[in-house]
């Protein structure tokens, strides 16, 4: 893909010029909002104290129009009568997709950005900086679930196009280059794996298995992602790898598609990690038999049993410090009204803020799932069923597993430091932002494999994501917005330090 | 239909000769089973002592060698080596159901019989009395389930072919006639409506909403039960109607289709009535969200709310005597592995042996499922989920109520008077048999509504029914087709006192 940087270039003919002592001083006295530099006067981010990175903000107005005039390729379904009140359906690699591909390439273009696309079709946009290196980025995805909202992912891409116009506007320059990359099908909703493309970059997932996986998702019958990727033209010459084309850092700003941060009337959280989580299908098989028929005692219900270690599964975890247990998806077979069931199966999702405490969880399940399976009720509650049937058998299938994941100290710091200076400027207390551990995953948890990362997350209305509901205000986007530019410019200082 | 009753008419000609004392004193002697009847002796019910019916007995061979040749109609699933070690799959009014019914009329009316057909395919197959009036029965049902096995009312239609055979070997005349009857699509299995033809016989059901019930198993697209019916020739004159085409009373030996009677060790089940049932969908509405970002307290989890529903539901019928809850159907919206469900339901299938124990047990899970759902587990256990998550809300809807039935008093008697007749005569303690209630329904239900009814059951082999492996032994058999006869006879005798 063609570079393009000419207005960028045009900024750093004035390389040699910088901020002035003077300047800063009058930043600290006036606490006002208003820069009345000339466009001569460029500012380095290594010389730029907190007070100054504190007055860079966002144009609230600017990123919501420009979020939601890009929510034109791919509308969802309508949940209200405003003009924005439409949810996306924006699956990867589709035209909707293609069209917001080249929306991103070519304002990013028109920022002073240099483009690059890979061979799994992220586009890293980079603003050079005063030293040559991988540059720092602020990331996230353009792709949405079929029923998605217009934030998830959406948002931190905006935000760090958001970014790159403060800088220009402010006339910052970087120690070294900084960008925006958009990841692709990080949903892995039409293509079935998410994060699939930044796995590649982390030598997570094979490429040739990454090209190999098929569309799941009609009208389109299976195809390789590797042909629809060639067919929308982002199929890119730039290995996909975190060697060919490496990054300083990766900061992330999301929505929390949770309820804690609004629950807790905080704004801002900074995220320190990701929990681990593996997902098993449990089978419970017993005997089928008439249910007019056959008392109790008789009786091998498999799904009396399963329904027990849903129970116990969140009783188990709900006494462990985080931990999550959850069942989604349940089959009963053969699924008769007047047949008690001989097999049935269900999804288990555990989740906990470390490896440790997960294990111990799947070890403590797999015993009382066996006792209740045998008819020991013992470890649950009152025994009004204990060695009252016959036993039936449960069988634990793993279907995935992921670490539990520590982001860089470094990368938190930042994101603590410019959350706090946000949020006084803001008005707000210094307790509206809280530290808190990522539930699901993000193509975060791929880049702290191998760089330095960091998130931040923003309220997301009632906690709903992954739906056209989906909502974060205007004054929580540009608060977002405002702690990653502030988080990556931070970053940007510590490297020269 | 034609009439072809000339085998009975031969007999006919010598109804003025009687048993004589003498010869009644001789079996009580004697106690052989040898009879040494002339041709031109007969045996009137009314006038045969309990001594000289219990003489009556089953030829084995015959009758399950008949039952095994008839099963060449609508061979199932193979589950043994052995010739007879297969399942059945005679579904109502396909062209196997025809090949049985052909077979049904040709075998009665050569063994002396009338045969009547109605408006819904009934077959009814009388063998004249010495009086005129209605026929008391022994009946059941040729028609199985998809992957059913070879005695499911099978068994009750044999034994009454042989019932004829015994009286004509033996010369019996009866004061009234008797007879058997093949019920239509007792099993609702092709045509979705259990004891489907009984019901409109009893008045329970309009034909025009019988005759209109469309097939819902495949190959063959949907079709309406009075279209398949004219097509197999069975669309018979006489009325459906207890009224039109009147029984004096109706048994039905049937297997258990439970595990009572093997695992107690008994032969006999005297049926006293059919359990009260009732069938719901309860559906139970939550909020859906991320399993990974949505802390326990945060949720409205249908499906936590659902399984401890249906603990409950066991454990409530559990401590009312005799009452059972079982649920075989369960939906889960939307189904992912990562998201805590929205919606949840499930059948609920609620049982007692009278309809105020399951008015009590209604309202009783009515007021706990709503009290789980609010959120309050002090009716359940230990209290580790109190309060501590968001309420779901849980909606009842019936689809089928059947009320408690008591079989008539006279007919129970019958019953329990032949099972100890034969049971002492095949060596057996008097405890073999014993009283029971019809978890299922059966054609019994409906003409006891209208009719003098009771069954007889024999065990099955691990309570195992709707099942290829479906068993019950020789002896079994032959022991529930001599409690059948004996009842028959009884019940005619008590006709005339």
């Amino acid at each position: 893909m063609a570079t393009s940087n000419c207005l960028y270039h045009s900024c750093r003919l004035f390389t040699s010029l910088r901020i002035t002592r003077q300047r800063k001083d009058f930043f600290n006295i006036s606490q006002t909002k208003y820069f009345s530099y000339s466009y001569s006067t460029m500012f380095r981010s290594s010389e730029m104290q907190d007070q100054d990175i504190a007055l860079l903000q966002v144009n609230r107005k600017r990123l919501m129009d420009e979020l939601h005039h890009t929510c034109q390729w791919g509308i969802g379904e309508r949940w209200g009568d405003g003009s924005n009140e439409t949810g996306m359906r924006r699956l990867s690699l589709t035209d909707d997709d293609k069209s917001v591909r080249d929306w991103f390439i070519k304002t990013t273009q028109g920022l002073g950005c240099t483009t690059t696309i890979d061979t799994m079709g992220n586009i890293f946009a980079v603003r050079p900086g005063i030293k040559k290196g991988a540059p720092t980025y602020a990331g996230s995805h353009l792709d949405t679930q079929p029923q998605g909202g217009r934030y998830d992912g959406i948002l931190g891409v905006q935000a760090g196009i958001e970014m790159l116009k403060i800088l220009n506007e402010n006339r910052v320059e970087t120690e070294y280059p900084v960008g925006v990359v958009n990841w692709t099908n990080e949903e892995g909703a039409r293509f079935p794996l998410s994060v699939h493309a930044s796995a590649v970059w982390a030598d997570k997932l094979p490429l040739s298995q990454a090209h190999g996986l098929a569309s799941i998702i009609p009208p389109n019958k299976p195809t390789p992602f590797i042909d629809e990727l060639s067919r929308i033209g982002y199929h890119g010459p730039t290995p996909c790898s975190y060697t060919a084309n490496p990054m300083a850092a990766h900061f992330e700003l999301h929505i929390e598609q949770g309820p804690q941060l609004e629950a807790t009337g905080r704004k801002v959280g900074i995220v320190t990690g990701a929990q681990a989580y593996r997902w098993y299908t449990v089978s419970v098989s017993g005997k089928s038999c008439h249910t007019g028929t056959t008392p109790f005692e008789h009786r091998a219900d498999p799904l009396l049993i399963a329904a027990k270690c849903m129970v116990q599964a969140q009783a188990s975890a709900h006494i462990k410090k985080g931990a999550l247990a959850s069942t989604g998806v349940v089959k009963v077979a053969p699924g008769s009204v007047n047949t008690v069931p001989d097999e049935v199966t269900f999804s288990l999702d555990l989740r906990a803020q470390s490896d440790g405490v997960l294990d111990d969880l799947e070890k403590e399940l797999k015993t009382v799932f066996k006792q209740l399976a045998d008819g020991d009720d013992s470890c649950n509650t009152e025994s009004f069923w204990a060695g009252n049937r016959k036993p039936c058998t449960v069988e634990w299938r793993t279907d995935s597993v992921s670490k539990a994941v520590n982001f860089n100290e470094s990368c938190i710091e930042c994101v603590a430091k410019s959350a706090r200076s946000v949020l006084v400027l803001a008005g707000k207390d210094d307790t509206s932002a809280m530290r808190l551990v990522s539930g699901a995953g993000h193509d975060s948890v791929m880049t702290s494999h191998r760089v330095p990362t960091a998130m931040i997350f923003v309220p997301s209305r009632e906690g709903i994501s992954h739906n056209p509901r989906e909502f974060t205000s205007e004054e929580d986007c540009a608060i977002g917005a405002e702690v990653l530019t502030q988080s990556v410019l931070r970053y940007d200082r510590l490297r020269v330090q």
